[in-house]
């Protein structure tokens, strides 16, 4: 697996074209788009993970990347320093400075430790859970890295546990497994608490995307558990019940999770047990539109309605459609709120921005009859930075509106 | 003044013109442009805070409106229902609707009790300090039924002392006076103390702009608080201390707060030694800039350096020049931030739009050869809530770099 370090070889060059950007490559921008590099014979046959120097068109180094060779960004930079060495102890510094970030955000050690470009490691992912770490390694460079990853995580993170998690698509784009598994010690027998904003969460981390825990809402969930004291909440999309859980732990009355999964419910309800609250949660299995309709037609209200859907517009192609969904899901929802009570509306899709989404959700509260009050827009968490350069992808966006 | 109510008269009619987007309106937009309203010889006369009754091209009704002939925007809705009357029950409501809201939010009675437009009262500001309210009627048909208004604040948020501040530029535009005075009760004889985010802040609400207290900045003065814990803060463009105040009570080492008013630094000094944290507290007094640049000659770093000046771009015509000196402020601040440590730059710029001040913050770290991780974008808080139509307009944003 060392061979993709580059400490013992000398990386191979690679090369702009005239017409690249290279000016904002050198001001911060870490990716190269396949149009700007010059692909000759031997680059081509470059495998996907080769670490490379990357020059401009005057043979000025740029860095070093991590090269992708079937995909649009084709280069990633890893080091602005072009005569870095991509090794072990080069993981551990990007291990250590955000971890030193985490640290000082959280008092427990659940959070995202590593967010990909934005913590210098390109398309790796770390999800902390106390000594249990699951690592998605997205790129091929990291997978070939992953031994010496493995170990700075090990060493610098206090890891007992590492599961590799192969779930995302952009594994095969890097022709790279799907194979989740256990990489260092022994998988967890049970699924792993949680702490969150006053709840317990239960985390299984084994069982797959449908059942794991999300840290990017942990700030928007206590925005919500502010509104929710003394209140009945009603979180739509409930996975393993973020919303819901963080309400009753800051003193909502009563919380109905609704969820399409089995697992994800269970796991919610285990949650609400194990935070003291089993006696005020309530979990109603089904397709979250046609359980809106229902509660609509049986004239429940709540004071406090939250709805954090998957990703209805994950691609640009995708973005109309994913528009029209959440302006059903604001249109369907709406009327499930009493009056002066709070409507969260979540949408993680990076094809539909801001305001795009704002427009959609205050299109379905209003044809649901509703006047709304915008009091708060929340993005992810702070242990999901982003670069600047390319802040405008931040997927994650939560409106909260009073009706 | 009670002239101004429509209780006991009809309210004139005013009409939009056929290419008016009544249809915008209707769906929530809450402004009439000038060129939008058909003006003859009798609505050319009615006067400055007129209770009139808006219809579309078509005679169909709109709702009440209260006029601002000399303003771009020359109606703003009052009521959907134009059979609504406008009067003491009517504001009563209003406040008591602001009032749910900021009671569930907040612990203690210390917030924006009314946000203009979004709580349904165009042009109205009202600000609560304990059972001390400063009412900014920044239009003209609030200063006519200014009255009923205060005996409302009275009966319904049990103000003892109201004070009308009528500082803002935008009242010599309705045609209205600069005069603040008490309207209700004694004034305070001495700053009011005002808890937020484990501190305590001076707020001086008779001594005007340069010594009173945002409550807008709360929600991102918490964010920056967290990051502090242990460091050195620096608090540019400090004010009363919103920034600096917050980050000792959540355990910063030292806290360091410049601004060019002595006045301001005072309540700032007297706030952190009610906080109990005045050994850890220090100012200095004089122009930003020179400071920034004073402060980096003498090679001093801090963990965490916020700067939050005041508006550089407020209107259109100043936008450039304001994201230059945002950009300028990110130059001089980057560098007294330690590595690994946070960089806060805030906005309160209607012209600068969160992707331009962006820019121009991220343009200045990087002059100042630093690179930055964006973990946080923040906004007004909750008490200062939107119309959603309106949520482009959104004046205060708050960046989190980590460098």
């Amino acid at each position: 697996m060392a061979d993709a370090m580059n400490s013992a070889i000398d990386p191979p060059i690679i090369r702009l074209r005239p017409k690249a950007n290279a000016r904002a490559i050198r001001h911060g921008f870490p990716w190269v788009y396949a149009n700007e590099l010059v692909v000759d014979r031997r680059t081509g046959k470059l495998p996907a993970g080769t670490i490379a120097r990357l020059q401009d068109a005057d043979r000025a180094d740029l860095g070093l990347v991590a090269l992708s060779p079937g995909s649009q960004i084709i280069a990633r930079m890893l080091d602005r320093d072009a005569d870095a060495r991509i090794d072990g102890d080069w993981l551990a510094g990007k291990v250590r400075r955000a971890l030193a970030h985490r640290d000082r955000l959280y008092d427990a050690p659940f959070y995202r430790l590593i967010h990909a470009e934005a913590d210098g490691l390109p398309g790796v992912v770390v999800d902390r859970f106390g000594d249990t770490l699951v690592v998605q390694p997205n790129a091929a460079w990291a997978e070939a890295l992953l031994d010496p990853l493995t170990e700075a995580l090990r060493a610098t993170a206090g890891a007992t546990c590492i599961v590799k998690n192969a779930a995302s698509r952009g594994r095969a784009r890097e022709g790279l497994d799907d194979v989740t598994k256990v990489i260092l010690g022994e998988a967890p027998g049970a699924p792993i608490p949680v702490p969150m904003n006053g709840a317990t969460y239960m985390a299984d981390i084994m069982g797959g995307q449908k059942t794991g825990l999300f840290f990017d809402q942990r700030d928007n969930h206590r925005f919500a558990a502010g509104l929710a004291r003394g209140g009945r909440v009603l979180d739509v999309f409930s996975h393993v019940g973020g919303f819901g859980l963080a309400c009753l732990a800051a003193g909502a009355e009563s919380a109905l999770a609704v969820d399409g999964s089995a697992p994800a419910l269970e796991l919610a309800a285990a949650g609400a047990a194990a935070s003291g609250h089993g006696d005020r949660f309530a979990t109603r299995q089904g397709d979250a539109f046609a359980t809106l309709e229902a509660l609509a037609e049986e004239g429940v209200q709540f004071d406090t309605v939250i709805c954090d859907p998957p990703a209805f517009a994950p691609s640009k192609s995708a973005r109309e459609a994913g528009l029209r969904a959440y302006e059903r899901v604001a249109r369907l929802a709406a009327p499930l709120v009493a009056p002066g009570g709070y409507l969260g509306l979540c949408s993680c899709s990076h094809a539909a921005d801001l305001a795009a989404f704002r427009g959609a959700s205050v299109r379905g509260i209003g044809r649901a009859g509703r006047a709304a009050q915008l009091i708060h827009t929340g993005f992810a968490g702070p242990d999901h930075p982003q670069l600047p350069q390319l802040a405008e992808t931040g997927y994650l966006k939560a409106l909260f509106f009073r009706l």
